[in-house]
């Protein structure tokens, strides 16, 4: 599945830099009683005890995938509901309460986790602005109210917009930034409001430094979320669902040896406390799983983890006996989601040594830590400059570990579990395979009845073809759900990357154009994510020679050899120059990470045309291997694999180094009928030979009957 | 031919980002009889009209090429010559000179405009040293002197260095830079000098900066060279040769377009003046050429273009009247070549916004400029922070224009000639066209007669075979001289990337083992690099093997398709891949940029896989294609044309933009017995009988007899 970067944190959008598909957050339409107390100031307060964002409200709230809520709330989102305009008179009214007093306030996407796909109580700009498309930025001030996005969702959001809303076309020539035009707009020496909980750090810092040009401040209203304010009681109640422990034959390693290589990273970076914030990186860590958010088997929460203790910060009630026993043995201590703000303020005042990731820990964290380390600053007598230079330049020790970035007692440096993350260990690879080989029994399943039913002209939506495949992919074992929501596109809709078909509007799946499937699914063992695109009829010579070429990409890609040391987007032409001979290319990254029964996109690591991630592919690393083309209104086309990267062995090895390559762990058969022949090379007839003879033998023992024979039929040598 | 970035200025350096042959300056062992009159002080002189570099001495330097050279001063090179100690003993005693007063003193192998190939009476460093290869560094300090290069020149600098110095292997495990070993070696507050002609002022900004961590000063000691000093009468005179026109008829564009293009990026960028500094820029844009360094057109001067006016500071006895004339009709002023510093001076005292390549332009411009600016700011009774804020933020037409490093009355900015000079025009394409003919004719010619000679089992040595070379080129028209030092290397001197035969020490080329020979020639109409590889007798099968590879990646690279705005360094894998399957690979970039009747090597774009230089390659550009594979003690592969970059004509043009291609501008036969064909694939083998076609239509026109024969057998269908 194709990912956009935009809106993904940093080291997830470096890693998959790509312009593609994400699920949207869906307006709130499941609407529950739930009044959050307030929560207290960020600035005045030093031990903060009172509840975010989980607490409160007895609403019991599943998480639910976008289509599943889209159902529930039926055909009314894609119009505006009346009321709108109250939602920014109420907003508007808060701007003057002497607590807040500010001219602007902007509300983004995200949750507190910079989290790709978020649970329903976070989504307050759907709420406020209507706009149910998952990228976005509203800014409103007390005359304005502007609202950008990209242009995947331009004709959505002036279909889902009140009039009240100006619509600005990121990207489109001209088109301010939201700095630029609250800059422009707004008096010089404005008070522009945030909620520091749902920006990292870095954007934080970065939005002060800019709106100080004009004068401008920058105010972290720490306290309350301004839209939760006028949600109110309609806001839904934040997820509450249990967690579980990832078993030790998934999950490889046990828990107190991951503290222990985060404490050595420690050690090394001269540092004694680690903040960690993104939700797999704690779930990794912990080998433990949660369902708080759609498609993703994590919880919300954050983990500290110290020389010698660790704490995690949670809602109790998601903690069962088991995964106490098992966090216990580990060394890992409870606290409530909420404590976090509190403990770091305490691991400040006595002066520890803090490692956060600023591109991912939120601002409001960073905030209370720096306050902190001023007030052991002051104590100490000391000024921060004294201290900063004390840590990062006079201590021989630190210099020579090559620590950078340290100020006062923070070191700003990405966290130390995203690379251990996505190296993937012996029992995380065997969990992938074999969730990639039931996954694909479950696809030959679903591809052989579906033929069946176009063969006998049976009317299937786009939406019930998705329906249909989960249907298939629920009767493996281990299955928990998808791993993001199913892009099932045909003919034109094919050519929409981030395409989302919605019941009462979406086409019929026919057989005169190219039919388009990307989907996946978190098992237990493993996430999978793959794209197939068929046709069921005949198949234009248009649609053979693009297919063809974007195999041609696929190929090319899978078959490279390179020397470690590698970063990912010297390897992405490969999968493009097939196209660019024809003039043709795609405007997506070509290769993502992916999570060990976790996130399906993960960084560090990407194969992207954007040359900023030079994070090395490195042996055990997985990536999708995803080249497309999309002809506007017309189809579209994209082959996908998941890749292990794995060390090849040659008989030569120049420099004295090792040689990577991939191994395939998707085995779905690849259409023969949409395949140009001609234009192969010999080589490329014998990748596919022998990948659909791999398919064979790997995935017909999950077989038998009609789908036995569509595999062997479908798998027969070009 | 494969360049090594380390020395080069870094616009040259970004844009051929290699490891490979460099021209190594030679030992000035042709003496004679000159002493500068010394320079004024930079920083004590308002007014600068003493000489340097070019001015006293009469005798005549003629530019020779360093294999000439060697062959004049015989084989003396390669043993330390008596009095090095001297040599150190004498610089050390002007360390306390009141008026020097240094604690050690870094000599660059320099000249003052950052040329690969720099005039004789430039190389102080040779000179101090002993040492004669391209690359290295010396420092001297009252107990020490150190001397780096890198593993090209291990063995060499372990010959050639005296006992009193010690060497440093750059890139080996723990071996500090020159910076970390001054910070490491001198007592905190030490005072370390260099002449600010040689360093450009971003060198020089970067090591003051440096050595200030530990309270060195940086001391610019432009009044006078100390290895100057000390070589005194001995020390070559400057290049005096003359300069000529560069006829329309191949530059294509006249000087007073060129200039008036230079006029509009000034006014496009707020400025009013730009001293241009890189020799190779001032020949283009004033469509002149001269001969003070051998194997580049190009004459010691710097250019000022300000906006109703231009100064050429050349020594005037270069120029001749016709040369005047032509200056003349374009306004281009004459000043002595010296008489830049005080121009810069006067225009800063004046207040002009001068834009300075400060990667190019030395720090001794820089210095005096800012020195002027200073005085400037004084007189208006502001200071520079004032004024650096007027211009750079507060302005709005300034800001709108986009204008960047703007200090002071500075801009710091590449060149404006750099990107122009690099796209050619319909002219410069026809003369680079024909000069390629020709010289392909004279390869022809050249490769018959070595078959020819081998056959007949005569001995030749690879300096021999050089020379021979050499003399079928020179009875070809309008060639002027070697565009570098050629590298004829049989067996495992093919392996040496840098190699360069020496009449006393080369090798036979005999049929037992692989030749390398890369060569190219200065026309009067253009500039050539060619590269070919080939065995007299029978090749083993690893020879076929690694040659076949290496064409592979070739021929890939030739074949590429590619969107516009493309950096160069995206296409590099494609002439990597194809080694890399079976773990094999090189160490230099794949491509550089090739002047038209110009520089060999030129930037902004190349073909690298250093992933620094984002230029993109533009129709109109020049590059190499020059994948190799080189086996220690065994041999050396490479094979290298240029190629004209273009647009493809294609049905599609996805994102309704251009894509370009690549076509060849070299047309001599690939020795068809290296090529193991199995290994081909028939889209390869097609490629092969192609590019020999267009050889034999394009080339045999020019040749008669034996070499028109051989032309035919050679350019056979595989």
């Amino acid at each position: 599945m194709a990912i956009e970067a935009a809106r993904l944190s940093p080291s997830l959008a470096a890693a998959a830099a790509f312009l593609g598909r994400r699920s949207p957050p869906t307006a709130p339409l499941l609407r529950r009683l739930c009044l959050l107390p307030p929560r207290r100031s960020l600035l005045a307060s030093a031990s903060t005890s009172s509840s975010r964002a989980s607490s409160g409200g007895n609403g019991r709230v599943v998480a639910l995938s976008s289509s599943e809520l889209r159902k529930r709330r039926g055909s009314t989102s894609s119009t505006p509901t009346p009321g709108e305009d109250d939602k920014l008179r109420s907003l508007r009214r808060l701007f003057a309460r002497p607590d807040i007093a500010i001219d602007a306030y902007i509300v983004p996407s995200q949750d507190a986790h910079q989290s790709e796909f978020i649970a329903e109580c976070f989504m307050r700009r759907a709420y406020l602005t209507g706009f149910t498309g998952s990228a976005g930025t509203a800014v409103v001030t007390k005359n304005n109210a502007a609202f950008w996005t990209d242009g995947r969702y331009f004709l959505q959001a002036e279909k889902e917009l009140s009039h009240d809303w100006t619509l600005l076309r990121s990207g489109n020539h001209g088109v301010p930034t939201t700095i630029e035009w609250l800059n422009d707009v707004l008096p010089s020496g404005s008070r522009v409001g945030i909620d520091p909980f749902l920006f990292s750090s870095d954007a934080a810092e970065e939005l002060k430094a800019a709106i100080s040009d004009k004068n401008h401040e920058l105010i972290l209203i720490g306290d309350f979320n301004l839209v939760d304010e006028i949600w109110g009681g309609s806001r839904p109640a934040p997820p509450k669902e249990p967690t579980r422990v990832h078993a030790i034959k998934y999950a490889g390693v046990d828990v107190a040896s991951k503290l222990s290589f985060v404490r050595s990273q420690l050690d090394e970076n001269g540092c004694d406390t680690v903040v960690i914030s993104m939700l797999d990186e704690v779930a990794w860590l912990l080998n433990m799983r949660g369902s708080d958010v759609p498609h993703s088997p994590v919880f919300y929460s954050y983990l500290t983890v110290e020389m010698s203790t660790a704490t995690l910060f949670v809602d109790s009630n998601k903690v069962s006996e088991e995964v106490l026993e098992h966090l216990k043995k580990a060394g890992v201590k409870l606290k409530s989601y909420e404590a976090i703000l509190s403990d770091v303020e305490r691991l400040a005042e006595k002066g520890a040594k803090l490692w956060l990731d600023s591109s991912s820990v939120n601002a409001a964290i960073v905030s209370v830590f720096r306050s902190g380390c001023d007030r052991y600053m002051r104590k100490r007598g000391k000024t921060g400059r004294q201290i900063g230079k004390e840590a990062s330049s006079d201590d021989p020790t630190t210099k020579k570990r090559g620590v950078q970035n340290m100020e006062l007692n923070g070191l700003y440096k990405a966290s130390p579990v995203t690379l251990a993350k996505s190296v993937k260990n012996e029992a995380e690879i065997r969990g992938m395979k074999n969730s990639h080989l039931r996954d694909a029994a479950a696809s030959a399943e679903f591809w052989c009845w579906i033929e069946e039913e176009v063969r006998n002209n049976v009317a299937l939506t786009e939406v019930q073809v998705a329906e249909n495949l989960l249907g298939f992919r629920r009767k493996q074992d281990g299955f928990i759900e998808t791993s993001f929501d199913t892009i099932s596109g045909y003919g034109a809709n094919g050519a929409i990357i981030h395409y989302n078909p919605t019941p009462d509007s979406c086409s019929s799946v026919g057989s005169d154009n190219l039919f388009l499937l990307d989907s996946g699914a978190q098992y237990v063992d493993g996430t999978t994510d793959i794209t197939r695109t068929v046709h069921f009829g005949e198949p234009s010579p248009r649609h053979k020679e693009c297919f063809t070429r974007v195999l041609q990409g696929h190929i090319a890609l899978d078959q490279a050899v390179f020397p470690e040391r590698t970063p990912g987007f010297v390897l992405d032409v490969l999968a493009r120059s097939s196209l660019w001979k024809i003039g043709l290319d795609y405007r997506h990254g070509t290769g993502h990470g992916v999570g060990a029964a976790l996130n399906v996109h993960e960084g560090p690591q990407s194969i992207s045309y954007r040359y900023g991630n030079l994070t090395a592919l490195q042996k055990g690393m997985i990536v999708s291997n995803e080249p497309g083309y999309y002809e506007d209104d017309s189809f579209g086309i994209r082959i996908e694999n998941l890749l292990l990267v794995k060390e090849v062995n040659l008989t030569n090895s120049f420099g004295g180094i090792s040689y990577l390559g991939f191994e395939k762990l998707t085995f779905v058969p690849i259409q023969r009928k949409l395949i140009d022949l001609p234009l192969l090379s010999p080589s490329e007839i014998n990748w596919v030979n022998e990948y659909h003879e791999q398919v064979w033998e790997k995935v017909s023992p999950f077989l038998s009957g009609n789908p036995l024979n569509w595999l062997l039929v479908n798998t027969r040598p070009l």
